[in-house]
């Protein structure tokens, strides 16, 4: 399981504070307690800021990369941001995100095509967010075939699958578990992602449905995650359950988890 | 899903013992306790007591009978004593389990045909539990196609999927998600049920794989699962997936949990 920090975000009020007034100590122990807490990549966003996006974005990897050496994802849907981001990076970033808004898709390709770095791909066309597995699947498959057309690896595609509220949609849960099962199906080799919160908006204890929700998932194949790393309670169900699915050989790291106190 | 509370098992030292001193309040209180935590079935077992299953299990029947109305899920593996027990039954119990072995079948099925029951099938033939989900589908299969061609109904059938432990072979859990797969593919309306401990065997934290387990099995198509009605987290995990599987309308039955404070 490939797990992506998802704190250091400017939809989070103490980070667009720290990010207005430039503090970088509270930036870097952010990203030194996810990398810490086991995140493979660590999300850095400042889409909060429109119209000064680019000098946000350009300035959480700098003070990011100054004290770990994971590599990022860069979270924006700012082209230039994308670009500009892309060029300080030591490490290979992953891209997040392209999806088959035709601006959006038109205006990212160039960066994505000619980067070779993994690229989350939105299941979203201009008519927005589809609600049936049908249609969300026919999104990814067209959203596959042109960036493989393009040269672009399956390895390096994570489909974001997207979940939105059980509160509002009944099926909300079983379109998303029905997509992960679809793309696979159809592209074996690609990747799925996804960020868990949207499913319990509006519910209470909304941790334990989050925590349901990844394990379910993982149980329909998905292999990437956009999670709090911090939150001892879904690491600790991710290692359950990547134990359950075979990927965890003797249940070592299980194990090793469990010798360290991490899942308690 | 359909729960069957698997407390008042002989197996369990203290349930053993109350048996023995034929302490039918300790039963007893077992037996409210469970209802009250959510069974909709509540299993009997005597098996222990090898010479002298008949008499206890006929005393569990009775006394478990005289406190609460909720039906019995008859667990035994001995012919004579299903039907002495099934014969004192005031509401349509479960029977479970009837197998593929030759000697349990022939014994079993009798019984099963004209009772109208609801039955477990274990998927065990003669040799032993099936090492792989194709091998576990076939004797699935061929359960279910025998007891259908004898008259019993699809409705009533609830296929043992069967756990074993992950930690001395990687696979196990994958095995248990794809039987379950792979049977409702095959008979669509037939059930699957599951006990869910033999997975954690030999690894620290059991209650959290088994929390996990239960909700990648529902994933994968289980509607009822022999558990500890009483284990809180596992009711509250139950209750999530059932509302991430759109089985919990507008979330009423988990909005209500919480407020019962059931989902702390």
């Amino acid at each position: 399981m490939l797990i992506v920090g998802e704190r250091i975000n400017s939809t989070r009020e103490s980070i667009a504070k720290a990010i207005r007034e430039q503090d970088s100590a509270f930036i870097q122990d952010e990203a030194k307690q996810q990398v810490e807490a086991g995140a493979d990549y660590l999300d850095v966003n400042a889409g909060a800021f429109m119209g000064e996006e680019l000098k946000y974005l350009t300035w959480l990897v700098e003070i990011v990369q100054d004290v770990v050496e994971k590599p990022l994802c860069l979270d924006t849907s700012n082209a230039e941001a994308l670009a500009a981001a892309l060029k300080l990076c030591k490490v290979k970033p992953m891209l997040s995100s392209i999806s088959a808004e035709k601006k959006r898709y038109d205006s990212f390709l160039p960066i994505v095509k000619s980067s070779g770095c993994k690229v989350v791909v939105l299941c979203i066309d201009d008519s927005g967010i589809p609600h049936t597995a049908d249609v969300r699947a026919k999104v990814a498959d067209g959203l596959i075939g042109s960036l493989v057309a393009e040269g672009v690896a399956l390895d390096d595609i994570y489909v974001d699958v997207l979940a939105q509220a059980v509160s509002t949609d009944d099926k909300a849960g079983g379109v998303t578990f029905e997509t992960i099962r679809r793309v696979y199906a159809t592209h074996p080799g690609v990747h799925t992602i996804l960020g868990l919160s949207n499913v319990s908006f509006g519910l209470p204890n909304r941790r334990l449905i989050n925590q349901n929700f990844v394990s379910m998932c993982m149980e329909a194949g998905l292999d990437s995650a956009i999670i709090d790393p911090k939150d001892k309670k879904l690491m600790a169900n991710i290692l359950s359950a990547n134990l359950l699915l075979g990927k965890d050989r003797h249940g070592m790291r299980y194990i090793k988890a469990f010798r360290e106190g991490k899942l308690e």
